[in-house]
């Protein structure tokens, strides 16, 4: 076999046989192949899609690329939940506790990772003494005594999908859904899930645009999850504007508290109903979508999620007396007031550009060495839809540094501010289920 | 300017300026852009093609890769011949000193390459003593004074189109007009050609297997011509079988020496005087391609055109008395006939099985360090068309080795016999100028 023959096969337009896709995916981990000819391959791909089956062998070749979990320990059926991305997005720090209160195993890998704010991880350790270094067993352990917890991911984890996203990363292939549905969907077939629920954001500041492409990535998510004998939920979620109204790390550990207690914000506490709803039923502790968002609503107003969520960060080292007494989470330095420049509503708030703004501030990653300030991040006073009047504030910025000019004139340029009266925007589109 | 925005861009099917591609081919040829990311690029242009001003461009940027050649020291029009190859081709070896011999002045640089026989430079070394490691004077005064020379190709001519060349060669990409047609004009251009005639192949045995993709070759490089001030005429010939009836290197020699004083096979000298005709206007020594042919004619018949050839290879340090007494040119060991196993009508010669029949027998390089054998290589009997008996040679193998039963086989399975009577094709199917 030849891997030129394979690249002038898809690009032709036609199927690859698993083989042919073991051999590029094997040979690539190894080295055999070498980026210049995968670089290709990925943009033949990009042009000419794969088809149900090719999905599936590549999403599997990925998966065994490395090390994959073995979850089986733990009683019950596992279900993990990934969103595609976006920004403010604080639901996965909410939906383990809350699905755990009401007996869903949560075993949780998680990574540190670039972006806007930092990952799961990461905003985690806004919780002093919190970490994720724990062995295996304890991990297990953890689980079937408490219900949940986190490990932080192992270093060998499908490394073929690591290899080959830092490829399409400088090559332009990352937006290929056949590729983007295989590397999620085989980081969490290897993390060991039975089941996955999927929430794939859609809008403007989501990693695809159009609700048509995040029906296509959805569709291809579940068809995978289905062929490798994964139940497979997707939920198109909105990400026209920053989900909840924090954008940081501690800000979003406070804002899960908040929402965990059942004071959180609307469209948040409304998407991690939706999205445990899906989750609860895949763990088969529920027979509809109804009677499992009753659950989780009586576990949030019985105290039980919160319980769980302080229960779990005890366990891991962490000090939850500060989720009890939110005033002690990392504070900022400053805090200042970015404000309407006229009367109008909320038409849009480019969320890519907020994320970026908070980044600025220090709340993110760009280069896997940067440093997290835990304490910075930006809080929306407006959403979509809000009127506004001059002067009143449109987001607060928490800042560590006075020199905040660019970012405030960011987040300026980030609402549009319409003189007619706006609707705010649909929660959630669709769902697909294997 | 990063390369990836201009692999999106090309990605998303727009057009790149010139400073986007001057940026990914300086870039490339300096190491600076890797090999993974030019890959991608080029299978990017496979897919979304470039346009007349995008092709123009990539092509300056290759010429001026490395050295140019400044022919400006020799008078006249000088005209370079290219074709994009095929079997059994000897024109470069007739064309020389056919137009030489009526006052074209022939500057030419080559090459040796791989492929079913050697280049032009190899299958000239048939000629005992002929060499062509003559320095940049010498090529000029020998020009000036016989009207032909011919140079060994600078190491360092358009080094970007080697190394792009090389990478497409493995990745897929090799197949792409603008990326063919900028690589073939890029180094006539490179090689100090004011004007240029192109021999487009089309059929089995060409590198564009369709009329259609042949005729868009055709024009791309006569529009890159024009674009860049050069009179370009593109020829749209046969290659639905080989050329000629010599396929080998001193067999090549033998049948353009043929040509020369007339005895030449009909397809090979009807093509000769075709491209020569072209090439004689362009060097406006003549005002009709009429006017120019009946001159290449009159060459021949006066034996202008062998004696030019004679010269050549003497002021080369080649003895032209082989020339003269063809039986002293290298001859292989063995001659076997191949012969048909039917009666019928030949209806088809599969080129590529035929020059890959003539590389077994080791006329051809397959790697950069073979060994050619300049005796070997296959002498056809037969043209589509002729009418065949069974047990009549089709073709005679010239072999240094008897273990050829391969090659037979081979030999055998080219050659489509039919049962009606098959016309000869076209030769030439289109002229373009620009």
């Amino acid at each position: 076999m030849r891997i030129v023959d394979i690249i002038e096969k898809k690009r032709d337009g036609n199927s690859l046989t698993e083989e042919e896709i073991n051999f590029f995916v094997e040979g690539y981990t190894k080295g055999d192949v070498p980026d210049y000819q995968a670089s290709a391959l990925a943009m033949a791909i990009y042009f000419q899609d794969m088809d149900e089956r090719e999905k599936a062998a590549i999403t599997k070749a990925m998966m065994y690329s490395g090390d994959t979990i073995d979850l089986s320990e733990i009683e019950g059926i596992k279900v993990d939940k990934h969103s595609t991305g976006g920004v403010g997005d604080t639901t996965t720090l909410i939906l383990a506790p809350l699905v755990a209160s009401v007996g869903v195993p949560v075993a949780k890998m998680s990574g540190r990772g670039l972006g806007h704010t930092g990952g799961t991880v990461d905003k985690m350790e806004a919780v002093p003494g919190f970490h994720v270094e724990i062995e295996k067993q304890q991990f297990v352990d953890l689980v079937n005594n408490n219900g949940l917890a986190v490990m932080g991911q192992s270093e060998n984890l499908t490394p073929a999908d690591k290899k080959l996203y830092s490829l399409r990363d400088v090559t332009g292939t990352v937006n290929s859904i056949p590729l983007i549905a295989s590397s999620i969907m085989s980081k969490k077939l290897a993390a060991g899930a039975d089941s996955i629920v999927l929430d794939v954001k859609t809008g403007s500041g989501a990693f695809m645009k159009s609700l048509e492409d995040s029906k296509a990535l959805a569709e291809a998510m579940v068809h995978i999850g289905k062929e490798l004998g994964r139940q497979t939920t997707a939920v198109i979620s909105d990400m026209n504007q920053p989900l909840g109204y924090m954008v940081g790390n501690a800000l979003e550990v406070k804002e899960a508290a908040y929402t965990l207690r059942g004071d959180g914000p609307t469209d948040l506490t409304e998407l991690c109903l939706t999205l445990g709803s899906h989750m609860v039923v895949l763990a088969e502790k529920a027979k509809t979508t109804d009677e499992a968002r009753k659950m989780l609503e009586d576990a949030i107003k019985s105290g039980a999620a919160m319980e769980k969520f302080e229960q779990f960060l005890d366990a891991q080292g962490g000090d939850s007396s500060v989720i009890r007494d939110l005033n002690r989470l990392p504070v900022a330095e400053h805090t200042i007031e970015v404000t309407a420049s006229k009367d109008g509503y909320v038409s849009e708030i480019v969320a890519d550009e907020i994320g970026t703004a908070a980044m600025m501030l220090g709340a993110g990653r760009a280069t896997k060495d940067s440093e997290i300030d835990l304490a910075v991040g930006i809080e929306l006073k407006k959403k979509i839809g809000d009127a506004v009047k001059k002067g009143e504030p449109l987001a607060i910025m928490h800042a560590n540094n006075k020199d905040i000019n660019n970012v405030s004139e960011r987040i300026i340029d980030a609402f549009k501010i319409s003189s007619e009266a706006v609707e705010s925007p649909t929660l959630v589109y669709d769902t697909f289920s294997s």
